[in-house]
């Protein structure tokens, strides 16, 4: 991949103690500093290095917690010891993301910026061409520019420089790269957030929509509304709704309506973020102001601790993205790519297919007869799985876990009961 | 419980690695130091208990491994330091059960013998007497002392001093002790070795059949032939053979053939023993013999080690049970009380009601929604088992085995397999 998009930052906040990956997953030792599905990288170098093509290293941005500033660092020898932000206490994500769009934007300008946790795991979906079309995309976007407020977005300025959905075909005849394909067209992760940064170029917040790949009830949807307008990029859509988290039924109806996973990747202009914060959550947004014009004097610290505590601890989710959609300016683009959170044991299995992760210094775990079982040790013992289908094992310095994937989501509520045993 | 049985002592042969139980039982820590049944003793301390109240403390022998001599002594502090029997290499039952009668013999005179396993778990049947019935017993034997060779019981001598099968109800209206049963009748394991020891006296080699509960495969079975003919004991029969595990079909008409459970229990004279030994197998019996004469004097070692390792390496049911039983010289006398041999963990799950065994400094295993669980567990490790019946969890240092009881069987395999991994 040759060209960064320009113009686009990455913001990474990397927190939450994954309570569902007890004990696998805590909070001296989170899922995304974790190689949880055996690929060789962590969950955090596998987000790094699928948006450091996108962004280029000197844009990219990690938000964390004091604890795992350290060892994000090591993980991460390519982050600028300036861009790994240490929150001076959890907070949710809103003021994470608030915090750190407002920091670089004082550093960068006032560039799009996406917002990707630092824990979820994505693939190319079977029988897509990846990202070899991130090149052509990046390309063509070089030529367009525009910025808009908060609002219905025209599209024209951008369209003049991108192939159109329909043409995708003349681009054999062209001087494009091989194997191109339009946005949005199943291109991969790449070209779903390309999509995004139209989107948010044209001053709306985007968020990528996956498409589901079953009646989840772990995941919340989006539903879609009108094309923004873009002309040539009608799967750029308006969301119409966000939904919670449903049961099976709600789930199977959605699936079947067209709706998508919210995958909690939103892509906005920084200054509209912060715009928005400031309409929708004014005390918000003049805190984390203030906090950011002084992050890079010597005043940070007595800043934050005058401000920090007072910030409401609110999703994101919550604070802007339902309420910006209400009013007509979030958009959602479509991510045709294989995607989980990494949520639940369930989740790790489906990563992994033949079932056996060694995170510690132990050998891998031995499955026999168990297909669809999954154990995950991180200490030195072996660890044998026999004649348990569908079993989860997991195994922590503390404690030994066994239960079956179809409870992995009761995982949360065994930890909360039992957690402090250990 | 006042008395002993006269002239009785008790050989308690402590080996085997209990593969079955791999890899809470192993080599370094075999099953008969655990208190696998969470009773709060030790399995080779229960054996002791319920034992030394028929031999009397003098007259308790404990043959076990180098390895294992140290931990013998601390479980049991009331064995006298030179009936610890150390043997001079693991060689099998026949050369540990012969060492040990021939010892008693010399420094005890030509009583009766009982050998029983360390690491087998006993309670009394529900709605049993239990072993009140013991001092009765041991009270009426007092009376008789009758000696002699291999060959068929006359039963004169001790019937004189015991009640007949028939006339227990008569016990009402005497003045015994309450709740009295007859010899056999279902008065536990005391009676039964009390019976046993009747045979004895008679110059037979006595051992007790066990009711079955299953038509299990994991046990050899006895069939019993006509009674030996001492007055009023007709439950006392001669063996007519042992059989070997047999599979379900023919464990299951063995059940109904009213055969009983071989559980490697076997009382005799000493001097019938060994007389069967030097009959069937002179030169083990000649080996046995020297080393025994040996073995409280100054060429205990040398002697051993000229001998020990040319003795076979057989077991006593099959160098003596297998072929006396064919000359018609064994007896069976009924067990009618809840036995297992502990040898797999399905028989541990049988044993523990509630499925949860701590045998480290760890808190005690959690189950929920596991009916017919097992999670035994070694190290400090909370171990959690959720939503999975009949699940077998086993947790030492180097090990963590998730299985299910139908499969317990199949452990020795699995250890046989992966045990070099650790």
């Amino acid at each position: 991949m040759s060209g960064t998009l320009p113009g686009f930052g990455v913001i990474i906040p990397a927190g939450g103690a994954g309570k569902r990956l007890w004990p696998i997953s805590q909070p001296n030792h989170p899922k995304f500093l974790l190689d949880l599905t055996g690929s060789g990288r962590t969950l955090i170098q596998q987000t790094w290095d699928r948006l450091v093509p996108l962004a280029g290293a000197d844009r990219m941005m990690v938000v964390t917690g004091a604890g795992h500033r350290d060892a994000v660092a090591t993980q991460l020898p390519g982050l600028e010891p300036a861009n790994l932000i240490t929150e001076p206490g959890p907070r949710d994500s809103m003021a994470a993301i608030g915090l750190a769009a407002a920091i670089a934007q004082r550093r960068w300008g006032d560039l799009v910026v996406g917002s990707f946790a630092a824990d979820h795991v994505i693939k190319p979906a079977p029988g897509t061409a990846g990202d070899a079309v991130a090149d052509r995309v990046s390309a063509a976007t070089m030529s367009s520019a525009a910025d808009a407020g908060p609002g219905r977005a025209s599209g024209a300025a951008l369209a003049a420089g991108l192939e159109p959905e329909g043409a995708a075909g003349l681009e054999l005849e062209g001087a494009a790269a091989p194997g191109a394909a339009a946005i949005g067209g199943g291109e991969g992760f790449a070209g779903a957030v390309q999509a995004a940064y139209l989107a948010a170029q044209e001053g709306l917040i985007a968020t990528i929509g996956i498409e589901p790949t079953s009646a989840s009830t772990a995941y919340g949807y989006i539903s879609a509304g009108d094309p923004i307008g873009l002309v040539g990029f009608d799967q750029i859509r308006f969301v119409k709704a966000f939904q919670e988290k449903p049961d099976l039924t709600t789930a199977t109806k959605y699936v079947a309506a067209g709706y998508r996973w919210n995958a909690g990747m939103f892509v906005f202009r920084a200054s509209v973020l912060l715009r928005w914060l400031g309409q929708l959550h004014p005390e918000f947004a003049d805190g984390i102001g203030q906090l950011a014009d002084a992050w890079d004097t010597a005043q940070r610290g007595a800043t934050a601790k005058r401000i920090w505590p007072h910030l409401p601890a609110v999703a994101i989710d919550r604070a802007i993205a339902e309420p910006v959609a209400a009013l007509g300016a979030m958009a959602t683009v479509p991510g045709d790519f294989a995607w989980s959170d990494v949520g639940d044991f369930d989740s790790v299995a489906q990563l992994v297919p033949d079932g056996s992760v060694q995170l510690g210094a132990g050998p891998p775990p031995v499955l026999e007869d168990s297909p669809g079982a999954l154990a995950v040790s991180q200490t030195t013992q072996l660890v044998v799985v026999a004649g348990l289908p569908d079993a989860v094992v997991a195994v922590s310095d503390g404690v030994v876990l066994v239960t079956r994937r179809e409870r992995a989501q009761g995982v949360k509520a065994l930890a909360d009961r039992l957690g402090d045993r250990v």
